[in-house]
């Protein structure tokens, strides 16, 4: 979608350190890190959020939680431990309206979580 | 599995707050809230963790994350917003092992999640 920096990312057009890419599913390094493992997982299509989030497309959810876990294991941190993150909406502070999860590792997180 | 307090829950042998049921997911309230609405959703199949899940299995975490959004809806706090989190390992503070995700909303979450 135009001026969505994320679909900007999909297509190149904005460089990203990525870190997976295959036909749906995009991952790149968070450009403002707040862990040493900072990861935001994305689908190709532009997606607004989970609430836009067709019914249809629910297991699209899988496929990225599934994608988290394994750049969790790639980047070592399976067993030390990782911590998945979706907002929606304003309370939840999300910023860019192209639906995304933060992978989180490599360090203590803290609770509650923000 | 025997011990597992949300296998307990589960069984309706240690007392909860539940929000939702079916035949694969249960929803009930955090006992240690953290924000005005904290539900958490888990599989009635004891998975430990992310780290356990079946690759089968994975449409489960989508079809976790629609009951997420769904509760988010019934309470009210779908347009204002609400944060998904999902521990997995002792860097992220999981406490119970048996994989679950937990819904926050009705107040700003802050930056970063813990």
């Amino acid at each position: 979608m135009e001026g969505c920096i994320f679909c900007g990312i999909i297509n190149k057009n904005i460089p990203a350190r990525i870190v997976h890419e295959d036909d749906e599913v995009l991952a790149f390094e968070d450009i403002n890190a707040k862990a040493p493992v900072h990861i935001l997982i994305i689908p190709k299509e532009h997606i607004g959020s989970l609430n836009d989030l067709p019914k249809d497309r629910e297991p699209l959810l899988g496929q990225i939680l599934a994608r988290a876990r394994a750049i969790a294991a790639e980047r070592g941190i399976a067993k030390s431990g990782y911590r998945i993150v979706l907002n929606t909406g304003p309370d939840s502070g999300q910023e860019v309206f192209h639906i995304h999860v933060h992978l989180f590792g490599g360090r203590r997180m803290t609770w509650p979580p923000g």
